[in-house]
């Protein structure tokens, strides 16, 4: 519909502009867009220009543009994301308020962790993760929930490699990627040390809708040397409250 | 650029597909989403074919429409919302610890008020808002803290009215709601007792940036006939928090 002569789509040109926003560069010149959007300046500005007509950019008193309200508006609304985040946030706190790290949701995302919500202690130790924010599925301990119990032919598009390492310590041997899977399906948790960040340890367990599906992975990430039995055993009772909780909102 | 014979440019159309989707109606069928957006079906089949090539809907097994994990994730990433929200939370987090009620976010979008950020006791009260919904600005103490502070333009527009009733105490009369209004500048704080429900109190207060601008409310719904100066001291001590958090974030 509407192509381009490249046989683009306008809505792909939307996606592309869009994507040029991100948490460092939230106001951006309509030049900068279009360079960082790779389109023709006159493309770059009549899309901008579309985009702020219906409300999904914004200019600022300088022109500069940034994400409209209005796309924040749409894009939550309707979202599965926020029912689940939704049922989520009051166990989460309760995590958060024994563990006081960083307490987070991540669902499997076009093959990566997304990260849904996060929680922070402003003590807390470094964390590389951010809302919105993704990671690979085999580095984080979210990811490595995610990925055993995702389907199938993901966990061996996955193993097929190549497994970057995000960290020194990041599982990058297929073969032992496939007996840590195993071992989360088995156990029901995950204690991933320094596999993100060499000072952290990530601890996740499976979020289970009441059919018993794995739609999420919830996590902390505590110091290197922290104890990790306090963590599991609050991420299995907090897990446990969703399931609840989600039964609950969708009859 | 690439308008249909009506004139409506294809963003548009997305924005009309994307504007069907709300908290209760999450999953669609293509033909209900053509029918709520007024398409015409053919129309309504390419948009929701583009959208789901781009990742901003995802189809179901059965076929029908959701919206896409990567239009959340979009919307979020560079979203001035998700600054705002990142910067409150622990603060909001602290009002509800002591407050236990529900404590909301909300920003002036588009001549309403829209609630970004809600945090509510599994014990609270009735609460009519959800977040990235909407109340008309004069309705709930969070808007009339938004248009107390807001450009003056838009309060000679509301005051003009019509002022609609949400409950049966909502401020519809002009006079009465300008000195509300100058109460709030003059205060600092707004308590509105039955604005939006009756059995509800809803007391708010303005969030400045560094530079003294509000660009938030923060407010607390509380049952009609609980106290409200712990609650006004709470929000006041958080607004003041949030204004410092936003000042360390954007050097």
């Amino acid at each position: 519909m509407a192509n381009s002569p490249s046989g683009e789509s306008v809505t792909e040109r939307i996606v592309r502009v869009l994507e040029t926003f991100d948490t460092d560069r939230t106001v951006q010149t309509a030049a900068e867009i279009g360079r960082r959007a790779r389109l023709p300046s006159s493309t770059a500005h009549r899309v901008i220009a579309d985009l702020v007509e219906c409300g999904l950019l914004e200019r600022d008193e300088d022109q500069r543009v940034c994400l409209g309200m209005r796309l924040w508006e749409l894009a939550l609304r309707g979202s599965r994301a926020l029912h689940l985040r939704q049922a989520a946030l009051p166990f989460m706190e309760r995590v958060q308020a024994h563990i006081r790290e960083h307490t987070q949701l991540a669902v499997l995302e076009n093959d990566e962790t997304l990260f849904i919500e996060r929680l922070s202690h402003p003590n807390a130790g470094a964390n590389i993760t951010r809302i919105a924010g993704r990671l690979p599925l085999h580095a984080s301990s979210s990811g490595l929930v995610l990925l055993a119990h995702g389907p199938e032919e993901l966990g061996e598009r996955v193993l097929a490699g190549p497994l970057e390492a995000v960290s020194s310590e990041t599982v990058t041997d297929s073969a032992r990627l496939r007996r840590v899977l195993a071992g989360i399906r088995r156990d029901g948790v995950v204690v991933a040390p320094g596999s993100v960040e060499g000072v952290s340890t990530g601890v996740a367990v499976p979020v289970r809708e009441r059919r018993g599906q794995v739609i999420a992975a919830l996590s902390v990430v505590l110091p290197r040397e922290a104890p990790t039995r306090p963590a599991i055993e609050e991420l299995r009772a907090a897990a446990s409250g969703i399931t609840t909780a989600l039964a609950a909102q969708r009859p």
